[in-house]
């Protein structure tokens, strides 16, 4: 395991170090590679820079690295008042072995590092990558714990059958774990649903099946904090997967993305949003998707708040681990 | 006529076309520059990509290119329930031939372009250019149906008598229209104004007019609900066009175009409020214009949200026509 | 001084000039660097061209270029209607000298002009520059006044002690101000702080000092007119500056900064509030910083956000002149 | 087949359109997507908008579409004193039906659309996409043509066996023509390889083959007109097919491409270049590939290069058939 | 007249301002709008803000405010060891008044803002804009000087009658200018023409009219040097304009204009060129044009190479005015 | 030690790993940060992100991360035929503890990393950051090898006392180090110098104290193999430091560099020459600096010409190890 920031603490005795300089890791967090050094950890970052299975714009290869990139030091949630890096033990694992034009070896390898997280205790949090990734880390949890509920925000449902004829691609990765018998519909929530896809045939099958849906009309309508509230009651005790696709923002929120539709989340409601979905039910993994940034530095806004969604769920981890959800 | 979709469905039994790949239509349709060609159709999308006649930012000529690259194929409203495409024959007209640096043939050449849709039974809805394009639009509305009301989303109120001391411009075609009795000033309705301009003669113009005016600060105390429930009060019965400015937008969620100004309304009132005006009123042609996207691709948001406006647009009249407005 | 519009209103009897022409002044006003012509001015634009002491991403050297070329000509406010520049005497006076690599040197060269400004009777509005140049700004201004009031726009406190070990840094100008008596902090309010930013040390010496504080979580359950309502109760009589960082908005409005944040203001929001705040107390100054633009031309939407805040404040002192606030 | 200069010349008399209006076709050409309608033609261009198989950057599935975007009118080549649009009969038959994230069926429907366009008399113009297209592209022409001659411009030799384990892949389709006997190796020249891919392994292979290779130090210290002239000498009589990777350019003249390599060729070297290959041999197709522009519009002057790349050899082919190589 | 340099000269003892900070004026020269305050001075720069008349990108409305950000401070000529600055006496003169919309009071607005100079017995510098400028400025230089020979880099001959029908356009001012008598046709040379414009009527009146034209192809041939040592051997004794289209240089080196054409010159080759032109004939005016910059910043590329135009075009004035040509 | 492509050899039995995936070092090359992992190395990459002290343009902190994610697999350098990674031992040694906003924390933790490395007997290739970085490294190398001779590739000599008054600045490291005895005069080459800096007086000082400087009009005339046979027959026996400034390219090649000059030399001259110069002399440190990406991914063409030329080092002291310089 290495320590990003030693070099600043032993020279300078800070506690932080730039963003820009030193190895490249989530926050500053420890590296490593090594699924011995996982034991007792208490989450795991992983990358899963893959955009195989798209059926538009590419880009999300680079998603993992520029999340990283705009990533920032931790410290104490100015609302929650708990620092997660404190809280938490949590290292960043680095990427899963992909294979650029390989999307079956890259998806068994995102499953088999996700795998190794679980085995050693700890919850993976993964940075994607297009959709697709669902279906090999949802798997993996459902090997551990049995069915997961689900906690899905997104524009698009992804339940379709196939999309363009291929059954495997990031359109379809939660009608394949529920056919599986990996997620349990009763207990899959989705919000934020809005646009033209998909069409009525997916939405009926779903209707059929017990999964809930909260459209972007019903936020509006019901307000975030009912919606949030109202899929805690739903999802119940259990294990529960978190899959953010970073699409459920408005596209002024989240520019850097595949399919973007006008209309959506922002920024200040989605954030709490999560935090409350992680503090107030039993997460087992969580993702973060979608984001295609259009620059791998820190000034891209969409790998920015994808960083601080991952940070609200780490958050809302620490704050149930403490007993305060 | 030609079907960009054909290959797709003849080759592999597709009902979609990637986005990115075949003939660059609106949202696939099929495309047609023959006038006979219109006979039965109920919208027909036309470009005209002019930006000849704007005061600050040019950019606009790129505008209907982006708009047509960034639309997605048709699928069913998922707040609304309907397909326009498949309540709706739409049909992509192309582009009015206009002419660079030659703004009079240009007009001239989207007025006859317009009138033949109009002649045909059709519904034009025009993807701009610069806000000069309404002039010629609404005098080949009022030609085929008298005077018509407006509804007109923007920033600005484009009543100018001149800008500049130029008379046709992007900042007159209201007042043009207005005293060449081809709007009626008592059914003309304004939303969104904001900003620095115009100054006061003008405003005193538009009271003596009659016509009505909600400010942002209009929208901020009533909301947009209220806004729209007015405005199809004060519209009421008869022909009415429908013009966006996308600038009406705060820059946020339309940084695109040409004079943009910060606090706007946001893309979830915008696009049903579209959706509500054209499903409450009697549209007989509508525009969305001042898209000057920075990248003439699909990851424009500009053009995105462009798109959409139209969309919500075709939802509307889908929705009226099945008597669900 | 020169006056930018002199050619386009002797040569075309216009009263205003196109953005993209002419010399590059605020808003077109007067232009001059001669403390002897800043005589019987009401207010004068001084830019702060330095990043020196940032943390993170530089790029706030280029923000007063930006925000001038950003600038439109004046007019009457649509809500207010009243016009600033009608109301007010206001001169651009252009750069501080200050010297790039050298911060000592500059920060004295900012604080000679703002003294200058205020020697002259005038009220400066300072474009920025990191938050560094806060220090120097309300350091000339109550030499002037004494102890002052803040009014401080912000996602972070900037009340570290040190930042990275840096003691002047755009870090720290809040805390060295009050400890050295310049600011008042019982007449002291933050407003939109959220993030991970600053730790329990910083919040604990605020709340020691009597700060007073509205995160956004505070904005987002009262509503930003309450918060502004109670900011001018507290604040209350006696010398004001009101320092704006445009990272209070949400990256989505503001996303040219050095170190954004999602979850932040929106346009429509801080725009308001900053004229209600200049209406409603004694400004004797102000600032807007962290103007980091991506582009220096009328396209970058920070900066055009950057003008509208200066804009809604040079509105709010023309109310309050007027008596109207 | 629909001409998109019909209604400027029906309306306004003009011999061309602007590069931004009207439907967007290869340089205004006629588009047809009927196989009925190629009869007759000297040249069908034929995108093929595809990156699935790249092992760096995506993108190129916005090739076609950008270069189309980036190509103006025809007129008089200004040193061969031809113009091509007179000389020859050139249609543009939009885009192979590729399939998102279905590499094998998009390959396939390459494959289907050259041989259409062989099948009618035709001379194909690829439009890519990336390399790994050139394998159902050859195996077309050779399946019409038998062996076939190559001239191969290119960073890289794409002499794979495979490219991170992946045997179809874009370093892998010049290994599998020449192994299954499309391309006769003594007869196969590639021009301007450098920078540090392939290995010996592949380098052996192909001195074993009878490829010849001119380095882009061959170039350097020859000059390219010596290289062409060799070229044209061991490739001699008998069908060719020209093969332009866009990243032979130096990353100056084509950043837009995956896989860029600094010290290539000049765009005036490269365009020379592929008009003399064009002239002087029997071409039977053509592709110029790895076009991954970062906007997609008339500025990205990658695609522009590659428009012009296209424009050499049909100015080459039209010398050719006027006998004046 | 203003200088922007005062304030560090006289606060810190510099010689030099940072270009991103001060008043904006070329290469930091004293700024005057006062035609009383020509007198005496041998250059002043003239700004030309204008793209009415493109048939295709505009954005040259950006040209002279991106380079006079991009423009640095004077110096000696590292090869040519003499700093203009000091040999000559230049000022900014700022914008002529152009009206956004309105091309025929932009041109005459230009034509007098050069008539001023002219009559102070400057040498008018003016940065563009598009090419149509040429046609105003020479005609003012005409007839102060009668007519003038002209030496005009470019990738066009833009000696079209009209282009789409516009007899005022970038495409034909060196036809009008030639017909009116302002141009002598026999001291008329053309450097760098490439690509596919104009036609062959185009080059056959040119031929008519003994207008000497080095195509691309003949600098590749020849040599910059041969080339431009033949021109000034054409131009010969008596007034000469030179007339810069900054395309005329291959888009590597500058991207940001309206009709790029790859396979142009290199700077290395056009500045010294530039230089030599100007050292070598008797230079009475000159203008860089066709300047569409990306970013109105110190970053856009081909506004920094058009400064170095510029410069170079003061050195050789310089140099010439030394007797050192 | 973390070897990054450890994960894809144990899973996938690859040689390579993809770009953008896995830990971030340079071209995958094992990471330590442990000086005693530094035994028996040749070569450590170094990171110094710094751009405190530039004059213009700041960015160059984005330096090395953008170098290492331009960098991309090691393989035989196509025409040494040698492959830099098997002959010789190089690890990424991360980045120096620079401190935001503190030049002389950082310069010393520069100058101390330096020192690690050389006092494992390794050779330093530093990516920088601005030039104000030779200082350090150089009086590093000198301390453990006595005064070295400079082979110092650069449009400017960096030979300022001081430049704005600053002494400390990327203007003036040469001079200092001249000046201090670590940079033997008679042994400093400098090539590429063009432009309009410095002035006489800092030339004066050149010629004085022995320095060679081949101007960029002198590798015109001369050719830079004749340049480079020179400056190695200057420099000759005994250690050499080899400093590249990007901004030795033309900006075509290089943007992304904080003060550009057109007329520079092209990628093929300039990779070439560092390769010749690293063979050909007893190279003790390197660095490449000035590197301020637009973006910090691998798109970034600067940062990947930057890695271009660290490789030619790479495999020049390669072959010369081997003996075959």
């Amino acid at each position: 395991m290495i320590d990003p920031l030693e070099r600043w603490r032993d020279r300078h005795g800070l506690a932080d170090k730039p963003d820009y300089a030193g190895l490249l890791t989530y926050a500053g967090m420890p590296y490593t590679q090594d699924p011995a050094e996982l034991d007792g950890i208490d989450v795991a970052i992983v990358g899963a820079p893959v955009d195989d299975l798209v059926s538009d714009r590419p880009g999300t290869r680079y998603g993992p690295r520029a999340i990283r990139a705009a990533s920032c030091p931790p410290g104490p949630h100015l609302e929650a008042r708990i620092d997660w890096a404190e809280a938490l033990r949590v290292v960043d694992y680095g990427d899963a072995p992909i294979v650029p034009a390989d999307a079956a070896r890259s998806l068994a390898a995102i499953e088999a590092t996700v795998a190794e997280v679980l085995r050693a205790g700890g919850l993976p949090v993964v940075l994607g990558g297009d959709h697709s990734i669902a279906e090999p880390e949802i798997r993996a949890c459902a090997a551990s714990h049995g069915p997961v509920g689900l906690v899905h925000f997104d524009t698009h449902t992804d339940t379709g059958a196939e999309v363009f004829g291929v059954e495997v691609s990031h359109g379809t990765p939660m009608y394949r774990l529920v056919e599986a018998g990996h997620v349990a519909p009763e207990r899959y929530v989705q919000i934020g649903l809005r646009g033209y896809w998909p069409g009525e045939p997916e939405l009926a099958w779903q209707a059929e099946r017990g999964i809930t849906s909260f459209f972007m009309h019903d936020v509006r309508d019901l307000g975030i904090e009912e919606v949030v509230g109202r899929t805690i009651d739903i999802v119940g005790h259990g294990p529960v997967f978190l899959s953010v696709d970073v699409d459920v923002l408005d596209p002024a929120f989240a520019p850097g993305t595949g399919t973007p539709e006008p209309g959506g989340l922002t920024s200040l409601e989605l954030l709490r949003a999560c935090r409350a979905i992680a503090s107030g039910l039993e997460l087992i993994g969580a993702d973060v998707v979608e984001v295609a940034p259009t620059a791998v530095g820190s000034a891209d806004v969409t790998a920015l708040v994808a960083d601080r969604i991952v940070r609200e769920i780490l958050t809302g981890i620490a704050l149930r681990r403490r007993g305060v959800s």
